[in-house]
């Protein structure tokens, strides 16, 4: 989606991680799910709709318990289940519905910038540096936020705002991530600064793409990530959604 | 080799692995070759031509057992053995002349389409990413087979016709693959789904690249993959070009 | 910079090893230092200068051992320490300083050819694509040489020559690395041929991009690479600054 005369781009991954049917009820993995014997997953084959548990062997192995075989190919993702407590959100897949989320609010009131819905990036990515390719070479923009959750750790916790990432695998422009931390510091929007030693956002796959374009990681922590109950605090998001705003304007 | 106005491309590459002599009679490997101390190899460097045999130490380091120095930087390759037994071909560097021999096959009727023989995919690769560029940018194809060798596993079985893989380290479209899956149930050629965790083909480069171009491995399996002795169906190998001559016209 | 009619570039990283203070005085390596606990750093955060020792905990997490907090996402790197002994040099970071010294000595006298200095090579990459982009559209130039420092092995010695490398984890393409043999021979220049397993310059990211360019890794052994102490042979520098006069020329 492109609005008015884009300057930056928003960058948010609408694939989410689960299982591929193999062979003999096998499964395997796509992207990295973390699971356990109690995980639910759905899905549909040719022969209908599919719900049933797991079963994980001595090798790691993952098998599928449904009563029937299922059609190699089919895609099994985790049983929806959102609710909410307090100032916390339960659900899986708040990665990346709450980067999608936080896209769709910026859409409202967007003069000028892109967003882009990405597929492919838990299991491989891809379509990242297709994208940036169409952002410098049609649009000329160079410079990009990525809307997606990170990692709760010693130093990045729920409840104490936006997390603004300085590294992770990779370094993003010292020049822009300053840029963003200041006008989080001009306006009163809580944040909190990551600093790891591994990880990668969709910014990997812009920072080794041949385009040279700036990025920066602006997200939520998230609780549980790839699990069937990841979690996450409603105040962040709106902080986070309040950074976005302002920086698109 | 593009012929009339292509709308496809079938990607195979022609390198090999083998070995590289490094210093003191090391030789380090080129690719994964799989090997015993029976390998004999051949290569020629300034000096003359070449065939030796190979040691390996208890750091499984390869050393090759040549009655003279070898030049550094010689690439040595398994010891041609192609004989046929009934409906199995066996050769050292099926992978990928079978590959090779499909596109050449193809290339007698083929009308409109691009061939690429690609060179360095077995160490690192790098050759299918400038491919993938010319074929979208020169060409404006969007549709790439990937015509190779693939893995016997406990879902793919020498004899049970040619491979369309649903998934390997990457996903390929969901739509192009249903395509070709339709195109070879309609003509009632002999197939097998792949759903695999590992692995790669030439695939796994076209979709890193920032060019938006569907891609699926389309093949026949393989045993012993990477030793000097690799086999193979060629009742596999009669499905697997009918495919692809059905898909590229 | 570009110089006449370039038919070659010369690619110099110039970012160095080093960290990235993370929480609770954790750093998190930037590149891969090679540290011990007597390691000294240097930097600078919003509190003012900074030098201090390090310590490494039993999981091998590394803490800085200043007498205050350090701002997150503060960067250090080796107290600078720079001496000759005879025809060895002496400092922190040669790697990369000497590609950098010959990529400038280079500067004084060449007619045709591009210099690139890039960034980020040392974490993850990503400049080298870009830049591999840039001279092949817009200067329509395909053979570059990687202008960096190597490790000494049981085949490269320091003194015995500028390093032509053969192969690391990528493979140069032959017939270039054969002109640039020749080349070094028809000169009288000392050069020693490097074929390793492992390891990857610049040149593999320039393998790896869309763009038809050849490369070359052309430089000198190191030794204690990565360390706050690394060392080097001026004879060696000397010889790798007169082949690249002749390359460029």
């Amino acid at each position: 989606m492109v609005f008015g005369k884009p300057k930056m781009a928003v960058f948010a991954h609408m694939d989410t991680v689960g299982f591929m049917v193999r062979y003999n009820d096998q499964m395997v993995p796509v992207g990295s799910p973390e699971i356990n014997d109690k995980t639910i997953l759905t899905g549909r084959d040719n022969l209908g709709m599919i719900e049933c548990g797991l079963r994980i062997d001595e090798n790691f192995r993952v098998y599928h318990t449904f009563m029937r075989g299922i059609q190699r190919g089919t895609l099994l993702s985790y049983k929806p289940d959102f609710h909410k407590k307090g100032k916390w959100l339960y659900s899986p897949y708040l990665d990346n519905r709450m980067g999608i989320w936080n896209a769709l609010m910026l859409a409202h009131t967007m003069k000028n910038g892109i967003i882009f819905f990405s597929t492919g990036e838990e299991q491989g990515g891809g379509s990242v540096s297709f994208l940036t390719r169409l952002m410098y070479e049609k649009y000329h923009v160079t410079k990009a936020l990525i809307s997606d959750v990170t990692w709760i750790t010693d130093g990045i916790l729920p409840g104490n705002g936006v997390v603004i990432s300085m590294k992770d695998r990779y370094i993003p422009s010292q020049k822009f991530v300053s840029s963003i931390i200041e006008t989080a510091e001009k306006n009163n929007i809580r944040f909190q600064l990551e600093v790891e030693d591994n990880g990668s956002s969709d910014g990997g796959e812009i920072q080794r793409s041949p385009y040279p374009v700036d990025w920066c990681f602006v997200g939520v922590p998230c609780k549980n990530i790839h699990s069937p109950m990841e979690s996450m605090n409603l105040d962040d998001l709106t902080e986070m959604n309040r950074l976005y705003k302002i920086l698109l304007n």
